[in-house]
């Protein structure tokens, strides 16, 4: 069975976004790190091509993004699409990302997201996270970071 | 139930996945768009953020493409993690794109490619598709189709 919306794994899923996203707005890397799994992989918005398993779940990594942003992040996930089906889920959208960084430098940019997530009772954990912008195929290969949905 | 590997919708995911990519190097659309559902929703490499709909399954589009490369086009997807739930598939690996361009410029892309299918007995369809590459962080927001997995 597969479910597009409603049931308790929908609200239990978004409930779990909708924390690791308060966590991350708030800094706290142990409160956003709680939603992975193990052994997950993630293709991030900057490289490498993708980080798996201790690499995707990099504490120090993270608390250092955190520390190039000056005050909390801006991290709103719109309303993501959640598909169910048995022990696996799906869900993707669009994100923005805003804020000031250190040096001043004001950042808002619109990206998109999916994210994979397993069963893991009682509730559920990411094993895979996709986030990217689109680029230019004008030869600029400028990464598209000025697109709003 | 969720299977990381094995089993029969195991080897017909991975046989769309392969027929796919067979249509889009012999640069044949209708083979290609055959994978997607009528509602999928797609996150490609060049702008908009998302496409969806007819907008994903854009026929005119995806010939106007393949009218960019001189010969066949290199659509070359690695050894893709296929993960199934029910009636739902999330499948991600790298993809390869290559080939030389009608102005003779000489193409060799790694992107990361992430795929959400839904059973359609007694296949499976396409109902997501994120394909990117990340971008640099160094100021200059260029995109990394240098990086290699």
């Amino acid at each position: 069975m597969m479910m597009q919306s409603g049931g308790n794994d929908d609200g239990v899923i978004r409930g779990l976004l909708r924390d690791r996203a308060g966590a991350i707005r708030a800094k706290d890397a142990g409160g956003a790190l709680a939603a992975y799994a193990a052994d997950a992989v993630a293709y991030d918005l900057a490289p490498p091509l993708a980080k798996a398993g201790p690499d995707a779940l990099d504490w120090a990594g993270l608390e250092d993004w955190f520390s190039t942003w000056r005050g909390p992040v801006g991290y709103d996930p719109g309303d993501f699409s959640v598909m169910v089906g048995g022990d696996l889920a799906c869900c993707h959208g669009f994100l923005r990302i805003s804020g000031t960084k250190t040096d001043g430098e004001e950042v808002e940019v619109w990206t998109r997201q999916t994210l994979v997530l397993r069963r893991c009772a009682p509730s559920w954990l990411i094993v895979h996270e996709h986030t990217s912008v689109p680029f230019y195929m004008d030869g600029s290969y400028r990464a598209a970071v000025d697109l709003k949905p």
